[in-house]
């Protein structure tokens, strides 16, 4: 299924932790312990809008969205889920999934172009990935 | 199909111009002259989440996102689509669909909480609200 040329984007990569393929996406925990903040990348290349997929690529995003979504509620604290494809500086496509509290360090804002990331703790950063691996299927 | 004692959130009836109904959402066009900014807001009691929805109502959400995608793509000069759901403020499930462009007010960033809204001259509004409706099928 996936394009053997597609790679991650260099900015992505290096901006995030990676938790493993679904079926359409790489499935990427934003290095910022700020914010619960998965990304899905579809590994379709050239793909830079959700329209650029076809119908059915675009329903497995939707069906990935909802697994990150559902993945965020049952394992972090969770006001209000954040779904977004911006993309204005990469641009490969990517969907921000974010849970957000009204505690949070930017709350009621977008966490975008706001502070800077704070990097996790290595034992915290360790307990996330293996709740969301195991919450989302990865394990 | 929809739920009789939905209703638009107020805030969201203040900030837009009504454009029409879709099959589940109504598209609303944002009173904010910096951006070409449509909001969908499906007509579904209680729906804060997109999962909230159903998946057969995700999936006719997921086209009409489509759906405004594509007329905006159309009818607006646009590098870059920004597709969001964030609801932070207003409850009430609505995704912002965006036109956004290299010369605009606050690109490369998101446009949510910078400056402030630009109004559209009428002749302007009426010219842009007449594409969006035929490009968009609603007349």
């Amino acid at each position: 299924m996936a394009d053997p040329v597609w790679s991650l984007h260099p900015r992505l990569k290096a901006d995030t932790i990676a938790l493993g393929d679904l079926a359409l996406s790489r499935l990427l925990l934003m290095a910022d312990a700020r914010y619960p903040w998965l990304l899905l990348v579809p590994r379709r290349t050239d793909a830079v809008e959700i329209i650029d997929l076809d119908d059915q690529t675009q329903a497995l995003l939707l069906t990935e969205i909802g697994q990150a979504c559902r993945a965020l509620k049952q394992i972090t604290p969770c006001d209000k889920l954040n779904v977004a494809a911006i993309g204005n500086i990469v641009p490969q496509l990517h969907v921000h999934v974010i849970a957000r509290n009204q505690g949070d360090a930017t709350w009621p804002a977008p966490v975008w172009g706001i502070g800077s990331a704070v990097p996790y703790g290595e034992a915290e950063r360790d307990r996330l990935i293996k709740a969301l691996r195991r919450a989302i299927g990865l394990e």
